[in-house]
């Protein structure tokens, strides 16, 4: 490796220059980085939905020309100042959910929602010196949830990098960085579903695929897979899920059919779509008395989640999620998971691209093909 | 006592013929119990918000004519076919909250939301025959919520009972059979704040100052009561709170009054008012990250409970419950914990009169004088 160390690098990135518009792959100044910053080699990426809303920019506040792109997996290029907990060479994820250490959130054990590096989709520029790390000739590019890892070189707080290990395959774990861990979390530590319990997920792109492996490790005995587009239903097999519902299939609301399959309502639902109608039906086909729902999906900006008051009284409980409650500093430990086999990642892998390809990607999810797409930075 | 089994019971009733009119003292006749029912002799009730609601009927469904109350304590006159688990004789509690002790939710530890005797406001007659045990002339009179306390005699399922320490003052222990529970139990049961947790209390009625209580004894360093009517505030320091918010003198949410009084919002949030824009603030007040609020109020029928979904994303937590979570089962344990002073109920009585005077019980709630009035059946 030349050694890069304090100099800009030119290098590739996929550039959102307006809302919806194909990305194009412009040659990218990127900055060394500052204090407390990390630069990266993204050596894998991939897209997320979260990418494509803010792509879009219908439901969320447009913030253009931006490098989009959290889930990823890459090496440590350089170092800013102050910075100890990397070095360069070691193999890490960009984190959109990072931690300070120091804030009452990074002290709760119960909180990822770190006040200083949580997500933040409408700011486009580092922390430390309010600016972006991108330009080309000389005009700033947004970042991207402190990531933006469409680039073959970024640059992040280092409170967003987690270090794994380097044995790591780092295609095959780039979807730890964001959706397999989102799911895993949101059924492992946040519905946690008991034994031989009944969870309905809403939602089988990555999330919530992912959510249903964490239902089934956690002992669920029927996992019932929601998604409007019965093409998921055969992959969704392999994750656990047990029976299907399409809302458009039935004319009465999907919370209903639910409450008739399963004798009054699921135990736990994860709702993993975005839409506030999903979110809706996700918590009103939690049984009463002791039904759990949590609410994943990134809403339009503009939702109103609405129910009547007497479907909390009749004791269901609702919560949300980022990242499935873990913390960055919990990353290294599920890529210890799959390399002891105890979690399985490849079969949330169902394309790989290079990055000049990247807006295939875009395609597929947009069309609902499949689940993650690796894009290969180097291709 | 005259013995008095099996025979109709000419007695005395406060009848509410019409929504919002004065209740007015009639000679009801009040029918043997039948299969699995129990007729309790009456000695205490008093007056809660929920009498009040289908009293007013505004925001309720109607149904006159109507025997309310609810909170009461009492002596079992005569038992129905197939009741082994009370006798003549008997201490009891008449219970809102029933339990069949077969159901799924009997048989779960966490609800109390029984099939079959759950709260029932719609329903004005007998689960065993769909008819009423009280009538006037030969003319049905409904029954509210299976308990009916506003008589001198009433029939409850025998699920809605529970037997007491016959050593217990009935008067003093009738707010155990509903607000004071259902307060204790929506922070103990429910909310179960934290040891040196901050604690916002919405509603400072019987209920809400019986939540704060249950905050104080969980062990909360900071709770913080809210009402519209200051003149509770004067009241409620005797039940643990030690600041005080109306709404009515800040020029924004009382949400955002909150998260600035604690550094971001309350640990945890416990809402008795039935209001629904409270409801709603007491959702937003609580910590992102760990924050739990928990809904008691009973709302008005065409309620809304809305919220950005990005406030649950968050990862706060939104619950409600009946009854505190409490089961009819528990309520015996409560009552010796008064017997042993780790309970304090006489706080909670700010007024007595006899029967005859109900009304008056009406004008204070209305008027938000002090908590409960204890009314004397023999008065
Ligand atoms: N909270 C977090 O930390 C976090 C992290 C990652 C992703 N997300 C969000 O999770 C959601 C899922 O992400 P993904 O990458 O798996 O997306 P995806 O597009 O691959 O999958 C979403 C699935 O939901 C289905 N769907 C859409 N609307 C539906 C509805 N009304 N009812 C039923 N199914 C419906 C789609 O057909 C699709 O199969 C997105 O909203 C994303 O932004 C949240
Ligand atoms: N879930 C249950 O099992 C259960 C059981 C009993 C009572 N309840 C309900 O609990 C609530 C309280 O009952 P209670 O008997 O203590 O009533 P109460 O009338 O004695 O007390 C209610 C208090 O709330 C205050 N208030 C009203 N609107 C408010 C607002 N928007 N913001 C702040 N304060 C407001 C009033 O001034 C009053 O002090 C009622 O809704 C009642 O129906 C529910
Ligand atoms: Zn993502
Ligand atoms: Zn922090
Ligand atoms: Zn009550
Ligand atoms: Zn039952």
């Amino acid at each position: 490796m030349v050694n890069t160390a304090g100099q800009v690098i030119r290098c590739k990135a996929a550039v959102a220059w307006e809302a919806g518009k194909p990305l194009v792959i412009e040659t990218v100044e990127v900055a060394p980085p500052q204090k407390m910053e990390v630069r990266l080699k993204v050596l894998y990426t991939s897209l997320c939905r979260t990418d494509v809303y803010f792509w879009e920019a219908t439901g969320q506040k447009p913030l253009f020309p931006r490098i989009l792109g959290h889930e990823a997996s890459g090496i440590v290029e350089s170092i800013g100042e102050g910075v100890t907990d990397v070095q360069p060479g070691d193999h890490v994820f960009p984190v959109f959910t990072g931690e300070c250490k120091e804030c009452v959130h990074c002290k709760s054990k119960e909180s990822n929602m770190c006040n200083l590096l949580r997500i933040n989709t409408d700011r486009g520029v580092m922390i430390h010196d309010g600016k972006s790390r991108f330009s080309i000739n000389g005009k700033p590019i947004f970042h991207f949830v402190g990531t933006s890892t469409f680039s073959e070189y970024t640059v992040v707080h280092v409170g967003c990098v987690a270090k794994i290990n380097p044995l790591a395959p780092l295609d095959k774990v780039c979807g730890v960085s964001c959706g397999i861990t989102t799911g895993l979390g949101a059924a492992l530590n946040v519905a946690k579903p008991p034994k031989g319990s009944t969870v309905a997920v809403f939602g089988l792109g990555t999330v919530g695929l992912a959510a249903a492996e964490g239902a089934r490790i956690a002992g669920a005995s029927r996992i019932i897979g929601v998604d409007l587009n019965s093409s998921k239903f055969e992959l969704a097999t392999k994750f656990g899920v047990t029976e299907f519902v399409n809302p458009k299939e039935h004319n009465k609301p999907v919370q209903e059919v639910i409450a008739e399959m399963t004798d009054g309502g699921v135990d736990r639902s994860i709702e993993c779509t975005g839409n506030v109608d999903a979110m809706i039906s996700a918590f009103e086909c939690v049984h009463d008395g002791w039904g759990v729902a949590v609410i994943v999906g990134i809403p339009h900006k503009d939702a109103v989640f609405k129910t009547h008051p007497m479907k909390l009284l009749q004791e269901r409980t609702l919560k949300g999620t980022f990242f499935g409650n873990f913390k960055a500093s919990d990353l290294p430990s599920l890529v210890e998971k799959y390399m002891n086999k105890e979690l399985e990642l490849e079969k949330f892998i169902t394309h790989e691209i290079p990055f000049t390809e990247i807006n295939k990607a875009f395609e597929y999810m947009l069309k609902g093909e499949g689940l993650r797409c690796i894009i290969r930075m180097d291709g």
